[in-house]
């Protein structure tokens, strides 16, 4: 398989509410996936088709499987950064992978699958635009 | 003004997570609104009128107003008991009072004040179950 | 009581993630109080002291009551405006306003009111870049 | 390897809140990290070591990996059952699995995985009380 254009990197910063910190003093570790979120939802913005717009087409993106490795603790008001890209699309199912990292160290890494569908529960193939971010539909090739 | 019947109080228990712990050591102060939430949606229940069964027959009660007051504070694995009451019911507006308790020491009290409204937002008056929970309709009384 | 100088008006942005919304397709109230806080974070850093550099000091400012008025609804993707100021220090407590809007149409309302204290639980007078906030200390004046 | 017992499982029922629902109707993906923390911590508890017992005593158990498989939506007020085991401890690691359902049904599965440390970051074996959850010390053994 390969694609016809290439992976697009997204980056987004986040900083850290008390809000989402626990009593070890670093962030609770369920918060990282509303980072996710967020860093996904601007992801769809740049890449001209916002979250919301896709709702009002009626198209969802519910998570299917969600996943994070912690490496290094975050803290209270730390500017995060995470980049996110859709590295994988097959059918109706998008594979979206982040990067969380505080001033070049990495804080965090994960990614989240998604399925699309109606809110009927019938599934979609992705949009174009969202095509686009994993570089277009992906072909089988012969070696 | 009078009610035809008593205020009834409600009791329910709350273990708090460590995910609403924030790194002073205590439960973040956003997190007794849901602890509110949580305590009124039994007191619906027990009054024969879950939330989600009212949300069937098209009854909305959005907040309008919420208040806390912090006493002392609460912390990780602590077993809160929050007492509510609905004291007041105006037309389509419900005042609910919560104390939030451990052991009996007071940790924080608050309210909450709801609209009954359609999904479409017209207001409603409460449904009787509700109005049950205030002491019945409140009437104007000669004095 | 008058005050040596101007109460000062900061503003903040905050986009909403899919997770604040509820089932009602709005913001869940207790989400304000988060965005009071992150508001308050910001007007703490522009007044040359940021909350994380007070905690460094030994100063903390536990939330002592919290209140909201909720106007509109907000939703899923909307860029809210957070205006928030320090209205008036008395002792060792503060009070800050905020006023939630999207697009200038009024959204929310609210204040938190706040104790300066140590870790341990001393009150403390609050330190003279929060006094500033509210204008400078308050003086009692002759009428 | 082996182990000299055998592996305990641990029940935990919780009430979904309002609070955790999205505008989808469902309840929104983070959340169900914060179910698998309360299920884990009623494990401790069961197994006679409260997880605020182990931090009073020093010994922190930091999340360094999770993931969740979502296979049924839950809704609001939906009353959930978390299933959880500690299948295996791998020097100071603990690999916990955790299945949500509701009568019967599937929701969604993951696991948690930890490391025992002291607060400045020391890796701990695990007390015995923990190491017992998966059923003891775990030992070579020749086949």
């Amino acid at each position: 398989m390969t694609a016809s254009g290439t992976i697009r990197v997204f980056e987004h910063s986040i900083r850290i509410p008390y809000a989402h910190t626990d009593q070890m003093g670093m962030v609770y570790y369920a918060n990282y996936f509303v980072y996710f979120e967020m860093a996904r939802s601007e992801m769809l913005r740049e890449a001209g088709i916002p979250y919301a717009e896709l709702e009002r087409r009626g198209v969802l993106l519910p998570v299917v499987e969600a996943r994070c490795e912690y490496r290094k603790p975050a803290r209270y008001d730390d500017l995060l950064l995470i980049r996110s890209r859709c590295t994988e699309i097959h059918g109706p199912r998008l594979h979206i992978e982040y990067e969380v990292s505080r001033n070049g160290d990495l804080i965090a890494e994960g990614h989240t699958e998604h399925v699309c569908m109606t809110p009927q529960g019938r599934v979609l193939k992705p949009v174009p635009e969202i095509r686009s971010l994993a570089g277009g539909i992906r072909q089988p090739v012969s070696k």
